[in-house]
Formats: C-alpha cells, structure tokens, sequence
C-alpha cells in the first residue's frame, strides 16, 4: 500500500467532517432545528438513487449521487449561499473555486481532479446526470418549505414567482420532479404558507 | 409516469428526514456536540468511495455507497445501538427487523424489496462490497473517538481490547483500513486517550 496516498484520503475525510457545522437556511422537516450540510447531502443522495428512474435521460447513478456527496464540500469555507440572497450568490463563485482547490487539493492528485470535475459537472448542470443530481437538489428544499409550514419563504420574504423561477431547472432533467414541484407550489399557495406577491 | 410510485417513493424521502434527528454516541469531530445519524451516514458513504481502491477483494462501489446511505436507515424506529452496549445488542436485531418492514414498506415493492437486501448485505457482511462497507462504518467512529480526545471512550469505560475486537472485522474488508486502525489505536494508548484495562 501506498501510506502517503492514504493518508491524503484520510486528512480529506477528517477534513470534511467540518461539513456537518455548515447550517442551511432550512430546517429539518420536523422544524426542530436548522439543517446542516453534511446531512441534506445524505438525503438528496437517497433521494436521487431512489428517484433515478424519473430522470428525462438514462443516468449513471453512481456519477449521480458521487455528485450529490461532493456536491457542498465547498461550503465548509465559501459558506452556504442562500438560493433567494443576489448579493452573495454575486461572489459565490470565487469563493467556492478557492474552496474547492483547497479542499479537494487534499486528496491524492488523481482524486483532487476526479471530485474537482464532478463539482464542476454538478455547477455546470450541462450533462444528464448533472441534469438529474441539479434537480433532485431543487426539488428537496421545496419539500423542506412545505412540511415546516413555509416558515423559511415567510422569514425570508420569498414569493411564488421566485420559487417558480428557482424550480424552472427542474425540467431540462426531470418532468416528473418538476410536475410534482407543481403540485407542491400549488397547494403552498392554496394552503396559505407562500404568498403569490 | 406511475404517479402511485412516485408518491411511495417521495413518502420514503420525506419519512427518512427523521434520521437526522437520530444521534449516536461519538461527537462530530470538533467534540461540539454529538452526532446524528444521517450526518454519520453521509461520511461513511463519501469515505467508502475515497478508499474503495483499498478492498482486499474488487467491489462494486455504487453498492457499497448505496448499502452505506441505506444501512441505518432502520434507526429511525430502532435508535442507535451503541457498540459497547451488550444488553442493548440483544435485542436490536428484533427492532430493526421491524422497523426494516415499516421504513423500506413505504417504498414501490421492488425498491423496498431492494434496500431491505442491501441493509441484509451489510448487516450479513459475507459479500466483499458488504464486508468493505463494514470496515469503513468501523473505522469511523475510531477517527472520531481519536479526534475527540478519546471522550466517549473514557465516558464510557471502553478498554483497548473491546477496540480491538471491534476493529478485527475490518481485516475481511480491507487490509489497509485494518492496519491504519491498528497505528491509530497504538497512538491513542500511547497519548493516554484509550487505557489497556
């Protein structure tokens, strides 16, 4: 075995640990307590192996939910970037690409490229399977908002047509997620929890 | 689009959400608080896609990611059952049976039938995909009790010899993972983090 190699693996996986300290906007579902990273990457990573199928192209569902893993490493430094906030997605770039040098630059070479890449694919949103891990990733704080009684778009001031505009994604990698989004911005609206302006 | 499997399928996403309110033993590495499940069962699965390459044997890493996103699903109902709690051990094979039929239920019946025998694979751990997935699952909470100053080891009276019967599993997974284990024990005896008796 190769002990340098491995023990690159190993600093990167003590190092992302700190993914589990980086909290979302969103609460669990029970509303109990803000989100954290670490753990919505688990559960949009279930998420797009269980709903693979629906997908508008075949994926890959390794590349799918490898994506979905590493998808957020990078807020451990750049911070999570709220979906509704224009001023910080305006820097958001920068600073997940200095992020993610550092970060995945902890992995062995051919590993920092290969999780570099996926990052970059997931952004990029350009291949199927990005396709599929972007929507899938959409789709779940839509499922947040609505079973925590639409606290966050009320805290946050967030209006039916933005949400509309954040879900249009949804349909360049699944036309079922983004029917069911639909469906759910629908009753949000009916049931009072998001306003239409 | 099957809209009954979807709904079945979205009903398993929404009813894992409360994986995160389950917490285990050891902290998150910074020892800030203890850890819950679906952050846990994030890492596992990163970390077996990392180190995959070091199996004894070859396995299929989308199963072994996969059985890892899955394996403690059953928690939800069953709780954590802690390593060194032997009265507890008894019975948590009864209460994830149960609580493998409720969750993995909800689920279209080919999709329930399929994660109920991937958490069956890691749990037999007889298949080199189930047995490197157990040896990353074991290795864990050993970087976890080093990281933490040996804290929940010494809150709980766990000696070097339940360690290493413990870590022994890890040398039908993976070699490497097992040797790694055996340098990070020695250092935690020597720094006084982990007594011998």
């Amino acid at each position: 075995m190769n002990s340098a190699r491995f023990r690159a693996q190993l600093a990167f996986i003590v190092e992302v640990d700190r993914l589990k300290g980086v909290l979302r906007r969103s609460t669990i579902m029970d509303g109990s307590r803000r989100e954290n990273t670490a753990e919505h990457s688990w559960h949009v990573a279930l998420m797009a192996f269980t709903l693979a199928e629906h997908a508008n192209e075949p994926v890959d569902p390794l590349r799918v939910v490898t994506m979905l893993l590493v998808h957020d490493v990078v807020e451990i430094d750049a911070g999570d970037t709220y979906a509704y906030d224009e001023h910080s997605r305006a820097t958001q770039q920068r600073r997940e690409e200095e992020a993610a040098r550092r970060i995945f630059g902890l992995l062995p070479e051919d590993q920092a490229a290969e999780y570099t890449a996926l990052w970059r694919e997931f952004d990029a949103a350009t291949t199927p399977d990005a396709r599929m891990a972007n929507a899938v990733d959409r789709l779940m704080p839509l499922l947040h908002n609505y079973y925590d009684g639409g606290k966050t778009w009320q805290t946050n001031g967030v209006t039916r047509a933005q949400v509309d505009a954040r879900m249009a994604i949804l349909a360049d990698g699944s036309d079922a997620l983004w029917q069911e989004a639909q469906r759910i911005i629908d009753r949000s609206v009916a049931e009072g929890l998001l306003t239409v302006e």
